[in-house]
């Protein structure tokens, strides 16, 4: 059985806790910088309390690791890790910033392919459906990608300053999803922003409505466009169009009720609005194919490479906006922007 | 925490295992007939393996049976367990034929209302909406109700001469649907029946394709349609029309996307073929349903005098075929016809 | 050029006199026995307003009659144009009731099957689409077959006692429907009626709310529901289930237009609630394909033998509901209940 | 009555001439450099064949002049009309380039907004539905508008060399959609574009496939999508997103029919492939709006100026593409870039 130490006692660890219990792993140990944290969601297991990073990596039965803890922490955390020998799955951001990643990249060397870097939407089983017919071949070649990110709500104001900008925080997601289905790097980036929303998140110098494009060797267009605000709920679609066809990943919903009355005709059941309704069946999956990984010694299929390069994507879309300009992109990930 | 015995050991004795397993519930033993079976099922938890009914029943964790035996030892099953002062779920039906459903009743008296008849339909999230959405008055007084309800494939042949036909075995769960939506009995019913899948059904005496007309004291009128083989999936859906207008619980479907292509334009996703895929999510919901009144002492929200009344139409449905004429119903779910 | 002689200068004949001047053809005259509605209808256009039946039927530039007069003199009207040896294409229903359809199919004899019987529906797109795939074989062999059919608002009450009754002037439309699609004629009806939209239909004698069931030889089952009142418009679908799929005829609507809001989450556009809106594409062709038939001398694809099998089906529901009992249907269309 | 002279006489003249015919105009003479196609175009109505521009403008009977001819001729005609006293409806674009456009406009002084610049798609049932949706405040405020326009398959490759290139000749419509939708001037315009379509199109110096990104001086974004060819027919939708939810205009189907089998799920009916499909309905439309403001003496809705700014918008988007940089957009439609 596969034992695991947690480290983080935040919101997502508990997401992944309980995944873990349901994929039938053991929760060995927890760990968070507030043991009060680490206390509360070891105590509805029987988990250990671990009282430093160290102790929980070296428990004698832990062979897996989770860490969940806050971004800036994520890269020491992975590298203690994988250095103690542990099958290692980091939730995302690989890193609060750009030279971070690339740091943690060095580090780890050729062990970065065996990092399990946690995009979970990767798994969600409609982005996965649109995947898999683009791969076995339904719309022939891709050659544009719309990707619509918008969340119900904006976060706290306060979560804003540490966030590292809308591109790092949230369209993240996006630029994983667009690499991932391009497959194939984007050779520029074009980046625009503005604050709609809320003018507060503008005063803390961040922007809530983005769109951005970019463009591979082959030509392939991927736009992104993200929104801190739906009022209607998750609206997070994918759409590829190519030479043989499109597919679409719609939003899911609550049920397939239709309501017809005088002012509705057919209107569809409700969009998601809380995370777990609209990803928790992608967190199920990305964790039973963690574990499935370390179980038959198989590299994950998202890596701290992916981290490195979605990292590099969201610099170069701050640059973007900044500068007024498209950047162009390095296969190296190198900066060549001032600024 | 409740301990549960498990009655039976079958397809639908592991679903159900995996539910108490998932709402957290402990389960304390399993008794088959056939004992390879029991231990099987039990195998890969702490159950213990009974030799005997009344064994499972007295055990000293047990304060819960789930009855998930073969039909006809549904009534035994079902009055011991309530003599031994065990809160019972039973699996549908109630029992083989009327007569052994009305004995039922007539034994458990008053504690018929305490006795959980699983009908799994009434926690599907989409019929539980449609539901949900006439009762807060969204479609104003119900008017006409339409079932269909088609399974992917015909059951195997050696399954049909104990099944109890058709009506007894498959649109039961319409009677059940139809009955709790109405919220009202029916006073007639009219049935047709066809041998239009395979020919082999109608040699062993059962339909394959079947149509119901049931209307109320106050004139609601509710039509059930059945069929034993849809290509392309379960089709289960219902449709509630209203003085204020219209609710539909469609089918469910794998995910949100749509596909494009020169033949297909903007097909949705396919439909479920696996009855676990297409009810797995009110199998737990039941469970929990089952538990979560065990735990606070409250009567279960559909019981053994529903197992009875969808016997009764079951019943009369039958005769209508036989007799070619619609049946009178009565309150007491007497029998009114000959023949 | 065809030249026209209207029959009668009401609403569906302005609707007629539309698709007449749209498809080319000429309107040469106008009769209707109160001679204002005539020289109104002819007013925006070339035609002579005709003093008589004869004279308009006489008329030396017209070789097609419309016969849109009020159901009772339909008979006699198809009859003298014939005589005239005119095209003849007359409105629903054939006749007002089953035994002035039978006097009329007996005296035109073989030329019942020249006379052009305006069922429009079988026009609408959708409703032509199903039953070109069920043609095509695209379902396999069709099992079973619902048709729903609401309108939007009951008609004015003092239409209804001279309206024939639910069967005879609104389901007329879904008996054609089933016979068409069915491709075979029933040998069973059963029908129950309630009065659930307004109580003063009921004192009048009729029903506003119906639904019928019907069998063919083979074992094809059909389902009609009816419903003078749907608060969300045109409410006309139908669903034919066969061995190899589902083909449906949904509702259209007025744009493709989607909405979401903090209440709606992707509602379609609004269904119709004018009749012109909802059916005026079918009038149109259905005069296109009138008029395509007499410039070759094809025979119509509908005919008053068709007038004659509705008026059967209808007259027989009426009975099943009066009777409460199902009944049997002869090919013959020969009456084969008392009372 | 309204007299319309026709400038022109090939494909497009032809649907107006039958829009024309259809709204109760009448069409007086035609004029075409091709002498025959004038003829042939006339034979089948009363029209009169104008052996030049001048003699039909000056018809006695002509109060409106329809501009068909090709784009290169659009401005002097549009003068001379303008100039000879007659309402003026010119087809897009204004002019073949923005040089024209400006020398068109600076003639043409206040009479300019008197010009109806024939847009159709402002007439679509789908896409005017949107903009009301928007005007009347049913997404709060837009922020953020997605364009996706893909035509079935490409023009003939010999069109290519004339066209103007795919942002003068296609995306123009996309841009007239999105000025009219974001109901405020783009200040800054970023394109790319790729030849995956057919490598010929590559070598005659255009593309095929492109996305522009707009921004308004409030932050509003607007995306643009464009491909030459969708291999399942016209692809053309519009998605306002804004504070208060988010409309769709997607795209109309041949009929509301759905498809169920062994392969397909509740598929829907075919897209359009033929433009008198898709877009019939909007020349109906737009004539009749042309027709009803010259009865009224009322301007028109879309007018020269627009013509001048979607041809700003072609041009800078070609600048874009060629530079590889956003371009910064003046309200005087000033051209800021060199090369």
């Amino acid at each position: 059985m596969i034992g695991i130490a947690l480290m983080g006692a935040g919101r997502m660890a508990r997401v992944h806790a309980n995944a873990i219990r349901a994929a039938g792993a053991k929760l060995v140990t927890v760990y968070d910088v507030v043991e009060t944290a680490a206390k509360s969601l070891a105590s509805n297991s029987s988990a250990a309390v671990a009282t430093s990073m160290e102790e929980a990596l070296h428990h004698p039965e832990v062979n897996a690791v989770l860490v969940v803890t806050s971004s800036n922490t994520h890269v020491d955390c992975i590298i203690q890790a994988v250095k103690a020998g542990k099958a290692v799955m980091c939730e995302k951001p690989l890193a609060p910033n750009l030279a971070d990643a690339q740091r943690c990249i060095e580090v780890l060397g050729a062990q970065a392919r065996n990092v399990f870097l946690a995009f979970n939407r990767r798994f969600d089983p409609g982005h996965a459906a649109l995947k898999k017919a683009i791969d076995t071949g339904e719309i022939g070649i891709l050659e544009q990608l719309t990707i619509t990110s918008r969340d119900p709500v904006p976060p706290p104001l306060d979560y804003i300053p540490n966030s590292g900008g809308l591109f790092r925080d949230m369209m993240i997601h996006d630029f994983d999803m667009a690499r991932w289905i391009l497959a194939e790097e984007p050779v520029s980036i074009y980046s625009r922003g503005s604050c709609l929303v809320d003018p507060e998140i503008g005063k803390l110098g961040d922007i809530d409505t983005a769109c951005v494009t970019m463009v591979t060797l082959s030509g392939k267009q991927a736009l992104i466009l993200n929104s801190r605000r739906a009022v209607y709920g998750y609206d997070q679609r994918i759409e590829a169009f190519g030479s043989a066809g499109m597919v679409i990943s719609d939003n899911p919903r609550a049920t397939a009720v239709q309501r017809y009355s005088k002012a509705g005709f057919g209107a569809p059941d409700r969009l998601f609005t809380f995370y777990m309704d609209r990803y928790g069946e992608s967190y199920r999956r990305e964790i039973e194919t963690f574990l499935g990984g370390v179980a038959v010694g198989a590299p994950p299929p998202v890596n701290a490479i992916d981290g490195l390069r979605t990292a590099y994507l969201a610099e170069a879309a701050g640059a973007s906006l900044r500068l007024g300009r498209a950047i162009e992109l390095k296969n190296t990930c190198e900066v060549t922007w001032n600024g």
